[in-house]
C-alpha cells in the first residue's frame, strides 16, 4: 500500500517494520472518536471556507456510514494503513474520490491523534465516574441495610476498637469518592481541543478552533501548538487516577479476601463471584477479589510505562508517544471492570453480623474505654493506658477477658473503678461514645449516610 | 526509655528493632507541623473542658518554645524516643510534669501524624507552586526578549517547520501551568483536619473539629475517622504532581543537552550551570540539565514506592504507613530542587539566535508551505505532499536546497509554481501564515505572552 | 458450561464475573507447552500404573492431534471454559469419553499453569538470547567493515576524545552479550518441573518426578510443593532480563536518533526503518528507533506489575498469580521484536564516516592528549589540566581550535610545547596511544572484534 | 574552592547548583572502597613506571591513613569538594603536595567511580547472601524442632490441604535459596575492574590492567572502555535481586501479620519484636512485620529509579549516572536490615501447633482426600470430585464436618465408601499420602530438611 509520505522515500518498508511500527491492531478502538473528530474537521474547512458546504455535508455523511460500520462490525481495519486514522481516510477516498483527500487539509495525524485521545480519556472518565458511583450508592445500601451491626475494628489486623460496620463501609464511601474527583479532574485535562495546532507549528488556514472544539463538546482550543501535539498529561492523569482506585479497591478486595476465611468468617461471597477448585471439592475461592486485587499490579504498570515513555523526550511529536494508547486502553477496561465486579460482589456479599459480634467479646477491644472510664474519673491518660496495659496481660495470661471480671477485680487495678465499668466495656456503649463529627458512633454514621447520599443525589 | 505502650508487654524491645522501627531520624522534617498540631489540639481540649484555659496555655507557650528550640538546632532527637511525636512529648512532659501527659488525651499518634503530613504536604505544595511560578516568569521574561527570533521546529528530533524561538518557550509555559494545577490539587487533598479520628473509631470527647481546623488554616474536618487514620491519597496527589512536574522538567533538560552539543550549538549554558571533566580540560558538560534529567527516575521511583506501600493494606492504620514519609520528603526536596534550579539556568542561558537561523537554511524546513502553496493553487493535499516529496528527494541527491532553486526549477515538477515561490519558501513567510489561535505566528506569539503574563498576574 | 468444580455451588458464576476471571483470551498462547505438559503427565500416570500404557497412548495421541488443530487454527477456544487447560481438557472428553478426565488425576490446575508457564519462559528466553546473538553478531559485521573510522567519543553529549566508530559499535556488544547471561539466567529459573506438586501439598499417587522432568527437557523436579505453586520468580528474571535489554535498546535507539538529526548527520537510516510525515513531505523519521526507544516504558511497566502483584501474597496459589501471563507475554514480544527490528536497522544503516572525521576537527577533542603531552614533557597532571583549559577558553573567544595554531603559538601557554605537538593532537594520533586493554586504538579494537567473534562461535 | 576543571571556565559555580551537584553527602559511603581503587591504581602506576615505587609507597601510605580516618570518623567532608574522590584527593595533596596530583594520571572520576561502585555491590551482595544464609538456617531449625506439627495449607486464604509446619517454612526457604544466588549474581556482574578506562576511551598509559584487578580481588578487567564508564548493569543487578528478596519478605511478613491475628491466632510474636498503641492498652502490634513489608515499596522504587534513570542515556557518561548511588545504597541497606529483623523475628516466634492442629478439624480441609478414596475405589477423578461437592454443600447446610459423619452416612453420596473412609480424612492420613518428592509427608519433610542441611554446609 501506498503510504501518504511516500513521496521523498526511494524504497518501501520492510515488512516486520509495518508489524512494529502499525498501530490499527489496538488504536481502532479510536475510530469513533476520530469519526467525531474528521466530522468536526470537515465542518470547520467548511466554515473557514477551505471546502465547500456540499463537501462539507459529503464528507460528514460518508464519515457516519463508515462510523456506522465500524460500530455494527462490518468494517475491515488493515494493518499495512497503518493506524485507525489512515484506515478511515483510506475508505474514505474510496467512496469520494479526491474529496476524500481533502479532509486532511489544515490537519495533521499529530492534532489528530491527540483530539481522538482526548475525546477517549473523556468518554472513560465519565464512564469509571459513572461506576463509581454506582460502587458508592451500593455501599450506601449496605450501610443503612446494616445500621447498628457491631464490628471489631482493626488496626495493624489487631484488634482495636469497636465500629459500627456501616462505618467500615463509609470509609470506603470516602475513598471512592476521591477517586470520582480524580477522574473528573482527567476528564478536565483532556477537555481542550488540539485541532489546528497542525503538525507543530499551526496550520494555516483561518480555522475557528472555538468553533471546533465546540462541536466536539470541548471548552475551547489548547494554547500552543508545539505543547499540543505532545502533551499526554491528561492520559497520564487519567491512568493516576486509575491507579489509585485500583490501590483502593485493592484494600477493599484485601479485606473481602481475610473476611470469608474460615477463621474470619465475617462474610460470605455470593457464589456467582466466587470459584471452586478442580482438584479440592470443598473450596469456595475468593477469586474476584483476589483478581481485582491483583489487577492493581497492572493499573500500576501502565502508569509507570507512560511516566517512562514521556521522560526526557524531546519536543514536539516523537513516534514514542505511540506508545500511550495500550496502556491507557488497558488501564481504562481494567479499572472500570474491577470497579463494576466490585459493586456487584458488594451488592451481595452476606456480613455475618453474628459472628462479627462475637469477636467483639471475650477480649479487650474496649481496652481504651476502659482507660478513658479511669481519665473521666481524673487519672491523666498515659497512667490509665498503662494501668490498662497490665490488666490485660495480667488477664491474658489467665485466659480472661473484660467480661469475666468482677468490680471488685477491677478495683485490685484501681480503687476509680466503680460499678457502672461492666456496661462502659460492652462494645455497644463503646461506640456510642464516638459521638464526634466523623466518628462511630450509631446516630453520626446514620447522619454521614444520609450525608453522603445527599452528595449522590446532588444536593451538596 | 519507657515506651508510651508498655503497660502490656513483658519485654523491651530489642535494640536492632527499636532501630528497624523509629522514624525519628526523617520525621523530624515534621516538627513545625507537629507543633502547630499540638498548640490546635490543646486549645480545642480546653475548649470543650477536657483542660482548663490556663492549661493550655501552659502547653502552648511549652510547645512554643521546643518549637523554637527545633528551629535553631538546639534541641535534641533521640532515637529510642521512636519518632518525632514521641520526642516532643517527653519535653513537654519533662518541663510541664503531668500536664504534659494530658495533652494526648482525645488523640492518638493515628491522627496526630495525619495532620502533621497534610500540614507538610500543603506547605510544600505551595512552595512548589511558588518556584513554578517564578520558572514560568522566567519563560515569558526569554520569550518577550527573543520575540521574533526564529528556529527550526522538530518532530522525530528532524527539522519539521520554522517556529519561534518564543513559541518553543511558551510549550513549556503551558507545562509547568498544568504543573502548578496539579500541586493545587494535592494541596487540596491535604487541605483537611482528621485530628479527632482518634486510633480509628473517633474519639469520645466532644471536640469542636471545625475549631482545630479553623485554628489550622485547614478547610474542615475529614469525614469518616477509619478512612482518615488510613487515607494517604493526598500525599500520593503531591509524589503524582511531582512526577509529571520532573517529566517536564526532564524533557526541558533534554532539549539543553541536546541543543548545548557542539553539533546543535542553539544555546550556551551559564558557567555557573555547568561544570568541566577532570581529565578532558575542553569540557563544559550540562551536568545540571543532566541531573535534572536523572532525578526524574528517584521521583517516579518515590511515587511507585508508596503506591505499592499501599496496596492491599486491610483498614485501618498499619505500620507500612509509615514508609509513606521518606518518597514524600525526597520527592519534595528533589522537585523544588530541580524546578529552582532550571529557573536558574533557563534565566541565565544564551540562545545563539544567529546559530539557529542559519539552520534554517538550506535545507527542507519549509516543505509543507510548498505543499500549502500548491494546495492554494488547486491541487489537493495528499497530491502536493507527494509531489513535494519526489522535489525534496531530487534536490537532496544534488546536495541542493529549496534556497537554491530558481522558479522555472520547480516549475518542472508542477506547473502551477509562480514566481512568488522563494518568497513563500522563507522560515519568515512559514511562521507568519500560522496566525491560527495557538500558532508560531509572530503576532500571535506575542498575544500568547501577554495573555500568559496576565495569568500570572492574576488577571485570568 | 458446567464449571470442574461447581458441585459445593449452588449458584453459577455471573457473566461478568466469568469475563472477568476467563484468561483464555491470552493464556492461549500456552497451548503448546499445555500439550506438552499433558502428554509428560499421561505417561507419567502410566508409568506409576494409575492408567494403563493403552490409555497413556490414547491420551497422547488425542493431545496430539489437538496440539496439531490449534497450530493449524482449526481448533475453537471458549471463553466460558475459563481457561486454555480447561479447553484442551473438554475437547480431550469430547474424544475421548472418560479417558479425557483421568489424565487430571494427580495433577492439578495449579501445577500444571506453573509447568506451562515455566515451559513458555524457558523458549522465549531462549529465542531472546538467540536474536540477541544475531544482533550482536550483526555488531561485529559492521565493526568490522568500518575498523579505522574514527568518531567523536561524547561524555556528556560533549565532545570529548576521539574513538573509532567499531570501538562505539562494541560498546553494544558488550551490553547485549550480558543481556544475554541474564536470558540465559532467566532460562534456568525456570527450569525445573513442578508436576506433581498438586494443589499445594503433592499428590498421594507414586509419580516419578524425575521421569516427567526428563521428558519435558527439564533438569529435575522442585524441591517444596508450597512453594512450586506459587513461585513466580522465573517469570520475574524473565521481565528483569527483558527490561534491561529493553533499556540497552533505548540508549541505541536514543543515539540513532540523535545521530541521523541534520545536525549530527553521522548516520543515515534505510528508507525501509524510517517513515515519512503526512503532513510535511520532506521528512524522514526514524520512527523506528523511537519505538524502540517508547517502548521501553512497557516493558519496566510489565516487570513492576508483576512485582506489584506478588507483593504481599500469602502462601500459596492465589488467583492474583493469573495476571502474571499477560505482563509476560507482552514483555516477550516486545522485547524479542524490538530486538530484531534493531538489528534489521543496524545492519542496514550508513554511517556517514566523513561526517563524522571531519566533525573531529576544528574542535579541541584532544584536549586531553594535550593535557597529557605536557605530563610526559614533566608537569603534573591537574597543572596540566589547568594550561589547556586556559588555552581552551582562549580559542573559543577567538573562534579557533587546535589545528590553527602554529607550535609558537603553543608555546606562549607553556615551554614544553614542542614541534611534535600538531601531530600529536590528531585524532589519529589520539586514538593510537589508547592501546590499553579495553581502549580505543586500532589494533586492540581489531582484537577485541576477534575476541568477541570467538565468544560468539563459542570458543571462548 | 578551586575545581579540578576551572581551566577553560569564566565564572565560579553557582552555589545552588554546587549543592545540587553535589554527591559528598551520600557518597562517603564510598570512601573504604575508594581508598582501596586508588591503592591499586598507585601500586599500577608504579609498575608500569608512572611514577617510582618509593612515590607509590607514600601514596598508598597517606591514602591508609586518610582511610584509617575516615573509619574512625576523624575526617571532615566538605560539601564544596564536591565528591568522594575530590574530598580524599585533596587531602592526599594536603599531605603530599605534588604527589597527591599524581595518582590522578591515568584515570578519571568515569572510571574511578565506577571501580567503588562495583566494589561496593559486591561487599554488599556478600553482606545479604550471608544474611540470608542466617535467614535460612534459622528457617531450618524452626522445621526441625516442629517436624511432625500440622497445620491447615492455604489457597486462596481458604483451608485446601493439611501440611506440616516444617513444609511451611520450607517453602520459604526455597525463596531465599533463590535469592542468595541472585545476589551473588549481582557480586559476579560487579566483579570486574574498569580502571583504565579513562573518560572513555583508555588511558594513553602502559597500565597492567590485570594487575590492578588482581589487587582488587577482582577477576578482571572490562572489556570495552565506552561501556565501562557508562554500565550499571552492576548496579541494577543488584538492585533486581534485593527487589525479590524484599518480595518474599512481604509474603513472609503478611503470613506472620494474618497468623498473629486474634481469629487465626497461629503464632504469637515475640514482644521485642511487637510494639504497642499510645492510645488502646491491649494492642500487640506486629509493627517489625508490617515495616518489612512496607518497605516493600522503597526497594521497588530503587529499582524503578535507576531503571528510569538509565534509559534512554546515549553514550558515555552522562551526569544522570550519579542518580544510581542514593538507590542503591538506600536498598542495600534497607534489604539488609529486612533480612536480619526478619531472622530475628522468626528465630523467636511461637507457633501456637495446638490452634493449628484444632483448626484442622471440623471442617473439610480432607475433601481432597476424600475424593482420591473415591478414585482408588475406581470412580473418575471429576466424578469423584462433583460427588464430594455435592457432600459439602450439603453437610455446610447442616453445619457439619466430615468429622460428623458415620460410613454410612457417607454411603448416601457413594456406596463405594467404605469403612476406612474416617480414618482417611484425618490430616495426619492425608499428610501422609503426600510421599512424592517435594511433597509434604513427614518423612519427605524431613529428608528435605536434611538435603538443604547438606546444601546450606556446602555439601551439596
Amino acid at each position: 500500500m501506498k503510504k501518504p509520505w511516500g513521496g521523498r522515500f526511494g524504497k518501501g518498508t520492510d515488512r516486520v517494520v509495518e508489524e512494529f511500527t502499525a498501530s490499527v491492531a489496538f488504536d481502532a478502538a479510536l475510530s469513533p472518536f476520530d469519526i467525531a473528530g474528521s466530522i468536526a474537521h470537515a465542518r470547520t474547512l467548511a466554515r473557514a471556507g477551505v471546502i465547500s458546504s456540499d463537501e462539507a455535508d459529503r464528507l460528514v455523511s460518508a464519515l457516519s456510514e463508515i462510523g456506522a460500520e465500524i460500530k455494527r462490525g462490518d468494517f475491515t481495519f488493515r494493518d499495512d494503513l497503518e493506524d485507525v486514522h489512515m484506515n478511515i481516510e483510506a475508505a474514505l477516498k474510496e467512496r469520494l474520490g479526491d474529496l476524500g483527500g481533502k479532509l486532511h487539509t489544515g490537519r495533521s495525524r499529530n492534532d489528530q491523534v491527540s483530539v481522538d485521545t482526548r475525546l477517549f480519556v473523556k468518554d472513560r472518565a465519565a464512564q469509571a465516574a459513572g461506576h463509581l458511583q454506582r460502587l458508592r450508592r451500593t455501599i450506601l445500601d449496605r450501610a443503612r441495610q446494616h445500621l447498628g451491626a457491631l464490628m471489631p475494628g482493626y488496626t495493624h489486623l489487631q484488634h482495636a476498637q469497636p465500629v459500627l460496620l456501616s462505618h467500615w463501609l463509609l470509609a470506603y464511601w470516602e475513598m471512592f469518592h476521591r477517586d470520582g474527583r480524580r477522574f473528573r479532574q482527567a476528564a478536565s485535562s483532556a477537555d481542550a481541543s488540539p485541532l489546528g495546532s497542525g503538525a507543530l507549528a499551526g496550520v494555516p488556514y483561518p480555522l475557528d478552533r472555538d468553533y471546533t472544539a465546540r462541536l466536539l463538546g470541548l471548552s475551547g482550543p489548547t494554547g500552543n501548538s508545539m505543547d499540543a501535539v505532545s502533551d499526554r498529561d491528561f492520559v497520564l492523569d487519567f491512568l493516576y487516577a486509575a491507579a489509585v482506585t485500583a490501590m483502593h479497591l485493592s484494600r477493599l478486595a484485601e479485606e473481602l479476601v481475610v473476611f470469608s476465611s474460615v477463621e474470619f468468617g465475617y462474610v460470605v461471597l455470593p457464589d456467582g463471584y466466587a470459584t471452586g477448585s478442580s482438584i479440592m471439592p470443598q473450596k469456595k475461592n475468593p477469586d474476584v477479589a483476589e483478581l481485582v486485587r491483583g489487577k492493581t499490579g497492572r493499573v500500576y504498570g501502565d502508569l509507570i510505562s507512560l511516566l517512562v515513555t514521556m521522560k526526557g523526550l524531546p519536543l514536539t511529536y516523537n513516534r514514542d508517544l505511540q506508545e500511550d494508547k495500550e496502556p491507557l486502553f488497558d488501564a481504562a477496561r481494567t479499572v472500570i471492570d474491577s470497579i463494576c465486579v466490585t459493586a456487584g460482589m458488594l451488592s451481595e456479599v452476606t456480613f455475618d453480623t453474628g459472628r462479627m459480634e462475637r469477636a467483639l467479646m471475650g477480649g479487650f477491644i474496649t481496652a481504651t474505654d476502659c482507660a478513658d472510664y479511669l481519665v473521666a474519673k481524673g487519672m491523666n491518660f498515659r497512667e490509665a493506658h498503662e494501668t490498662v496495659g497490665r490488666m490485660v496481660m495480667h488477664l491474658e495470661k489467665e485466659g480472661k477477658g473484660f467480661a469475666d471480671l468482677a468490680p471488685e477485680t477491677f478495683r485490685k487495678f484501681s480503687p476509680l473503678f466503680g460499678e457502672d465499668i461492666a456496661l462502659t466495656l460492652t462494645a455497644d456503649a463503646s461506640v456510642k461514645t464516638r459521638s464526634i463529627f466523623g466518628g462511630t458512633a450509631p446516630q453520626r454514621v446514620a447522619e454521614m449516610i444520609e450525608r453522603a447520599s445527599a452528595v449522590e443525589d446532588g444536593e451538596i
